[in-house]
């Protein structure tokens, strides 16, 4: 595949479909960089994209992006329902192939400049990225939202990474990140009790003592009137998707509930579940250049 | 990845260096095909190549390489271990991505008729080419074997589908096929009975009653002291690797015998193995194109 960054940019428009078009239509007409997925959520007000390509394409077409973003999004007339504090809210850069976590950092500091220099806005820099330990947690980077940066800027903790140290009143501040491939998954419980998938969410997590790289919650799937420990794993290369999974299974236990399905949201690494398959199948000295497609598009 | 086949030409070359790599080459010079892997064989004194490409521009390659072959090889003179039945020994047309089986038919019609009538050879179709049940498999095809070759193809049931019906001296006959990618897989047991291993793979194998995909065999491990079931999964669609696994773990447990490893030989589809990630994981509803790097492909 070459050298493959994947990009995950949010912005904060997911109602009017004009607008969302013409900041997507950036990474179409992009060289070197392909749109794998969009979708922009009414409720939250908020698009989120899923872009790929070279380092140095995918890094020229952020700026783009930027730019079209600052033109069309006011934040002073903003509202949904999803934390933001920003028109150009997060741009996470993620190493697919080729490419190390170092050069990621690299890019996410080269774009956090050039977006504070060029559009003067407030740049944050957070997870792999963070230059100070409080500031690598995404959630409170963002708390206060776009509101409350106006009085959070001028804490001594917060002054911005890069650009102006007074937020941008029609785009906000961003933050900009390196960080590891997310797997959105969730585990299906043979129960209705919503209260016993938070139950288990809790001991999982890191959080509550569990897995370094989890995340969780318990949720309600009304449509299916089941329970759900809904999982991120924010590092599948240290926290194994199997080992999440089994877990959760091994707590279930405990309320005599059983795990009747799982699901994996939206795009995953396939070393992800390989490694799964390596885990059950027992497979010695498995290497992923074994993997036919993966030879195939060297 | 567009639409692209495999091929595994075997030809009775492996121990004139200088040769093997003037037929391989054809491979490395060839537009639009990519040579994964090839290796010979001293003993056997044969070369096994993977070679992938989109359709056309592989079966023209196949044909120059085929032309390659004749030049060089001499099956008056051939000696190896391995059964071979001429220069070119076997063509497997694979399918992979974008491509059917069905195509893989024609492909191997086209590439048998061409190279029977272009190089006077002798021509059989096997595997899901076969012209006729008992054509099906490739050891009762090359039974025989070059030598046996000038008696049989006058039998009833063995005219050539294409070609001349007279061996070729210095070329002899080839075997062209359509198959399914093949999974070799091998379960490590804890003990060193190969007796055991042999009786394991009796149960677990098409031919004795077991699943209907899978070879197996017992073998011995020497440098580990340990005994082996050793598996083609010749259609990991149908019968696919979690399932021949849990069955060699089953029997194993009427002898007190654990499973303590396995292996994966060469390359194998990456579908293979993330179908038993989903079996194990229990995953509901996933898709390949959630895979990352299939996206990316694409």
């Amino acid at each position: 595949m070459g050298r493959i960054i994947e990009c995950i940019p949010n912005f904060s428009e997911g109602r009017d479909k004009e607008k969302v078009e013409k900041i997507v239509d950036v990474f179409r007409k992009a060289e070197g960089v392909k749109l794998l997925d969009y979708s922009s959520d009414a409720d939250h007000n908020r698009t989120v994209v899923t872009v790929v390509g070279n380092p140095e394409q995918l890094e020229a077409a952020i700026i783009d992006m930027a730019e079209r973003v600052y033109e069309l999004i006011d934040m002073s007339t903003h509202e949904g329902g999803h934390p933001r504090m920003g028109a150009l809210d997060v741009v996470p850069f993620v190493p697919i192939d080729g490419v190390t976590m170092d050069e990621c950092v690299e890019i996410a500091n080269r774009v956090g400049k050039t977006i504070g220099e060029k559009f003067n806005i407030p740049v944050y820099l957070y997870e792999k990225a963070a230059t100070a330990v409080h500031r690598e947690n995404l959630a409170t980077v963002r708390k206060g939202q776009y509101e409350g940066f106006f009085k959070k800027i001028k804490e001594d903790n917060w002054a911005p990474d890069y650009g102006p140290c007074e937020v941008n009143v029609k785009g906000g501040c961003v933050a900009v990140a390196a960080r590891q491939p997310l797997v959105a998954f969730n585990v299906n419980l043979g129960t209705d009790r919503v209260e016993i998938a938070d139950a288990i969410a809790k001991t999982v997590r890191h959080l509550g003592g569990g897995l370094r790289f989890v995340k969780a919650m318990g949720v309600k799937l009304e449509d299916r009137n089941i329970a759900q420990v809904s999982m991120n794993l924010v590092n599948y290369e240290k926290t194994a998707v199997y080992r999440a999974f089994e877990m959760v299974k091994m707590e279930a236990n405990r309320y005599g509930v059983s795990v009747i399905g799982s699901e994996v949201i939206g795009l995953v690494p396939m070393a992800a579940l390989i490694n799964s398959a390596e885990y059950y199948l027992q497979i010695e000295n498995f290497s992923m250049d074994q993997i036919l497609e993966k030879r195939i598009s060297e």
